[in-house]
């Protein structure tokens, strides 16, 4: 917290008074979950100072990119394609938000009986106590779910928004209305850049957005690993970080955290007691600094080895064609990758259960943790499937809702910890 | 509750035992709320007798019609136009569940944190306790909301569905994918009944319906009258009892109450006294048997003289356009009726507020009191341009949020008896 930082929230016309507060709670909660684990990798450090100043050195960026001519979009949701803006000459960033800081101020606008992610994402432009939100020149949302749905024609009502409308099924024809959405978000782009997104620009996003996420793919590789060379907790953070940092420098400096893991397995180095029980955490996204289910478990005996989350695999898996170098045929990778992403908001669904059971087997965990964010419906009501494919695959599975309060905390910790004692009996 | 009832559902399998305490006690219920009425029309017997044998009469005639080589669909939503249905030979019938005593058995398989009227559709399905729920031979579900989009997958597991993708939004390209749906349910309906929806028989159909909404108009222009003839609560059975009964019968029927109100009119006969205050009711649907808001608020010194609901305007407001008679023609005409409901589903709808101040000032309301169903995201969310732009307009506005169940009955007495108190002291 600098005094440069603090001329660049005023600048922004943040509440700066209310936003201090968050600040000085932040780092707390960062030391007691982060700071507090053993032999960690040290290309942590990196992201740990990311994370220290999250809400001053990137923002820097996208205001210094943005003094450039440049433009800043924000986005709530992985089915909106970053390679777009990014070769459209804008900054893509994430905007969703894991504090439970801003949900009251959320509260004022849409019902308690609303996901904390989509509230607290409406608290923080409104209470203006996120630069991120402050900075960007114009937020996609998307019809993935009726909370955002709705929520953003409330939000458009302070903030210049462009909505994608995600089919709900996936029937050729929706595939090709997707792709019609994915066009009208170049042109939309195109109007707000004035650049155009040519073949050139957009083969070397595709490229440079596939490159993060072979980073992912393969710092998540470790997590197969009998030993365990980097906690969940830290690779957790890892993904958050990759909504927020420029992609480039993201990938490299988590390739060179890989390398540093690579050499951790040759030496045989584990951050976690040999007979560690080993967690996958499937359900909604858990966004920074959402850490809470990966701290319990991680301080109950277990690691969490993998999420099959919009912050994890769902994020990471599944690259862009590369092959394509035409406009069609890139337009046309983009829409295949990006409609193969398994969420709920889809009917039917069934590939996320085979996803889920995919990477139970592949990552060699011990159970399942599926975790809802109260009020998700989608996520919710998929859940009685998801448990009962893994019941019937025999992997054990333990359901679980939470906000970003701490409320639950205990009565969590109670819960995981008997799930993790029972999983050990097999 | 005869003894042909009797054999008719364990012919239908169902859980007689079961359903027997919901036989027992519907006829209370309706005598408390509607028996107690004095000076109701003549013309409500009909509709009484109805309700009165809900299981028994309608349900014997859908099977008589089956036995005949008729087929029978049942439908979840006001957006799934039953002129298809019809025009193919087959009965559409609502299937909306309004008791509480459906919703523990959909507790089975969704989330507490789901609308009653999901929850209540998915017990009586899976607990075998209503007739409709067994007699269908086709169910039409839709992705109207998260709740039943999700909800379908799992009724799918017991019952044949038909799913339509009902666009979010409404753009050109989004009422041509709705188009496209309604011409996948011809084809479905083709399939089922293998009959051919002719030009002829789509065209009867259309008249046919479009009749039962101009009976449903007539009926609700009395509500205009200062002198109320008929109550809210009565014309809410009646607008109820739409979803069930033969549409020609039932615009016999609601004429023939029509044409006594007609009388009273001119009698200057009124069921309220005069100066009772005038309430539009908006928001999510009212399934038979729920009366609760409505028992309050004509029991609160008030009157309903609308509901903007779908078990009100938005079923009955807006005719299809009967000029055309060629296929393609018809298509489009209904295609353009049906996507003109403004449902919460849609992003951005605000004609909906459009339409209630239209409604408010027509029918002359003192107040609307906004209803909604807990855990109904989309109308809840929409709540709050609701309420707001009503309150920019000068109407007084009361948003209530209930269920089935009958526990915040007294708490719903107190705020809207203070609330019809209020708009009292203008």
């Amino acid at each position: 917290m600098t005094v440069d930082n603090h001329k660049m929230w005023n600048e922004l016309d943040m509440d700066v008074e209310m936003h201090d507060l968050l600040c000085e709670a932040l780092p707390v909660a960062f030391g007691d979950v982060y700071l507090s684990q053993e032999n960690r990798p040290e290309g942590m450090d990196f992201f740990n100072m990311v994370v220290a100043d999250i809400h001053g050195i990137r923002p820097a960026e996208l205001i210094k990119h943005q003094e450039a001519g440049g433009k800043v979009v924000g986005t709530f949701c992985i089915h909106v394609p970053d390679e777009i803006a990014v070769a459209g000459g804008a900054i893509s960033t994430g905007l969703c938000s894991g504090s439970q800081f801003w949900v009251p101020g959320g509260e004022k606008y849409v019902p308690t009986a609303t996901c904390p992610l989509i509230k607290a994402s409406l608290g923080a432009r409104f209470d203006r106590t996120c630069p991120f939100f402050r900075i960007a020149d114009l937020f996609i949302g998307e019809t993935t779910c009726d909370g955002k749905k709705k929520a953003w024609e409330i939000l458009a009502e302070d903030a210049p928004m462009h909505i994608m409308d995600l089919p709900q099924m996936k029937r050729e024809k929706d595939l090709l209305h997707w792709r019609d959405e994915i066009l009208g978000y170049k042109d939309k782009i195109e109007e707000l850049t004035g650049n155009q997104v040519t073949e050139e620009s957009l083969h070397d996003a595709i490229v440079l957005i596939n490159n993060k996420r072979r980073a992912l793919q393969r710092l998540n590789a470790f997590r197969k690993e009998e030993k365990l060379p980097i906690s969940g907790k830290d690779v957790l953070l890892v993904q958050q970080i990759a909504f927020y940092d420029d992609p480039a420098r993201f990938a490299q400096m988590t390739n060179a955290l890989s390398d540093e893991l690579e050499q951790r397995v040759k030496d045989g180095v584990s951050v976690f007691p040999e007979g560690t029980k080993r967690i996958l955490l499937s359900g909604t996204p858990l966004s920074i600094p959402n850490w809470k289910v990966h701290h319990i478990v991680e301080t109950s005996g277990a690691a969490v080895v993998g999420e099959e989350m919009c912050t994890g695999s769902r994020y990471y898996e599944g690259l862009v064609d590369e092959e394509p170098t035409d406009m069609e045929g890139m337009i046309n990778a983009l829409n295949e990758r990006y409609m193969d992403i398994h969420c709920a908001c889809f009917t039917p669904n069934t590939e996320r259960i085979d996803d889920i059971i995919r990477l139970a087997k592949e990552w060699n965990v011990d159970g399942v943790i599926d975790v809802n964010l109260k009020f998700c419906g989608i996520y919710d009501i998929e859940g009685y499937t998801v448990e009962r494919a893994l019941q019937e695959a025999g992997i054990p599975v333990l359901g679980i809702e939470t906000d970003y309060t701490d409320e639950d905390a205990e009565q969590l910790r109670t819960r995981i910890g008997a799930f993790i004692e029972m999983i050990g009996e097999k």
